[in-house]
């Protein structure tokens, strides 16, 4: 089992919450991909380490594995520079670079900088790379520049997971508890940016 | 001499059409840049090649030649996707990139989606790397990714000329007469976006 | 499952036919390595595609999977250029790209430059990376350059798999019958040297 | 004018002591080279940062600039594992590497494990890239990794300089003074191998 993935005693994960999808007929929701490992790649288009990094990854993600079995979906999670970086230049952006898989505009938040599913999911930053098993459980939350290997490594343990429907948690919707490091002032470096 | 250099009967750069500069308290006109060598590169900063390219080479250019010697100047010349590469846009992504040398915003053309400073050294895309001598004279003009050992080859061989202020050409302004290869399609590829 | 795998009626691999080891102080043989999945990467120290690429991302395997389930294992399998590439310049290779896992010498083919062992897994040249599992089956023959998310993929599907030793082949030393390509002269490029 | 060239009072490059030339059909010497600028590139095959950064570099050089005015010679200067990298070693290593420049091995020392010519010029590891002007005047020497775009500037910054033959110091043969760092342990990181 790859040494990135979390206990299997990990939560539900918290839904989406999403202003606008692009390269999605419909809005995408956690429900919908039971069965199938996602692969959540939280950027922002003006974060350096993502464009570099994290985003060429997620295409490599969506190169090797099939959609049926791993679903990869973009979040523009916008915490910084709000205005250079609306939808009409998200929607530049990604032609330009032709990301091709769903991406969801992470929904703003009220009184914070930081918009709604960031902070539901604890992100420290952009690129952040999130895993789901097939029962909708977080089990792998990544900041900054996770190796291919270990990304590659940890979905196809996750693929290799039975589905139980019975154990689904679908229906509970339940925060995830996953422990993140101390927060930093927010920076970009080559890394990536951090809240 | 460099292989990339064009023949010293070049005549006059064009004058820039600017409609705002970030990064410099002043607008830059060539008349003030005489007596230096001037890289001119020419990005748009929703361009792939751009971006992994041609800026940190324009970076490079600008730590490794003293800038009372060679004046680094930016220019963003969009000719697709305007509504997405504004000002403010363009501000965070120089920030973000930490682009510290002077950038013009090159003027929107009239009729065209070809801005004029563009149109004027009828440059075939993004990005595009200008090198002006001492004299202020065209003297390169590389569409794509021409190679360091070449771009520092070039400027080098223009800081050896001799600046001879009674030749120098500022006064006449002529448009410079490069030749530059057939049009294509608009597209963006590795190498960069054509017009 | 990685689309790289074999299919399961992979038969048992070839016994590895060794003139010397250099960082282990045994002979390795596979029936030692039952219950672990197995990483043979074969390789020319003198290959430019062994160099940039098969050998990092051997280290790379070794680095991301623990060494009680995966056994990464060097082959240095000479094909040309024999007088140049002898244990001694070898163990200096190993030495100053400091490879630590255990390399294997390829014993010399008897009227073919060939190595042994080279012809008995059939490989078209080096690198190869060849992944067997817990029981011993060849079931991932890669020649060239595969890149990290497929092979960590292929790696962890294979530990996601039961080890049965009531059905482990370790006793019969079939010989495997892995399709490959055709056959071309040898030669080196970027992504290897070929037979 | 670069800043990597040592000032004009550099003294003569020390002679070349060479046991045998690969890729030329003659022995070249400095006298030989005189109106041409030298990039000497010193390498060991078995050195990490000289396979992955320094002959790479030497053959863009090569293929930057024309051989009448740059003439790039490699020096194959073994100071560690001296069983390992052999002519025999060497010429194979060239041949799969592409490397076509001509290629001396600098004489063995005695008494020393340090070459005779690599002592001379005071090298303190390898890759080393130094190079001489039209008058065989020693005017940059750079230990590890300089920059391409730094390496152009330096070559055509001493290609622009005219060729004075009355000044020639080719009869005087002074050994060079060149202020190198402090020695430090032997040792080989990403950078190069050191003394």
């Amino acid at each position: 089992m790859s040494q990135l993935l979390a206990a299997q005693v990990a939560r539900a994960a918290p839904p989406w919450n999403v202003s606008a999808w692009i390269n999605s007929d419909r809005p995408l929701v956690l429900a919908d991909l039971r069965g199938r490992v996602v692969a959540l790649h939280a950027f922002q288009m003006l974060c350096p380490g993502c464009v570099s990094h994290g985003i060429p990854q997620a295409q490599r993600i969506a190169a090797q594995f099939r959609p049926e079995q791993v679903s990869v979906v973009g979040l523009h999670s916008v915490f910084e520079h709000h205005d250079a970086m609306g939808p009409v230049s998200l929607a530049a952006f990604l032609y330009e670079y032709r990301v091709r898989f769903p991406v969801a505009i992470d929904e703003a938040g009220v009184g914070t900088p930081i918009p709604r599913t960031m902070e539901a999911y604890q992100m420290r930053g952009t690129p952040t790379l999130i895993l789901l098993d097939k029962q909708g459980r977080l089990r792998l939350h990544a900041f900054g520049r996770p190796e291919d290997m270990a990304v590659g490594a940890a979905i196809a343990t996750l693929l290799a997971e039975p589905y139980d429907a019975a154990s689904d948690l679908a229906e509970r919707g339940d925060a995830a508890d996953v422990a993140t490091g101390p927060m930093t002032p927010p920076a970009c470096d080559d890394d990536g940016c951090s809240v």
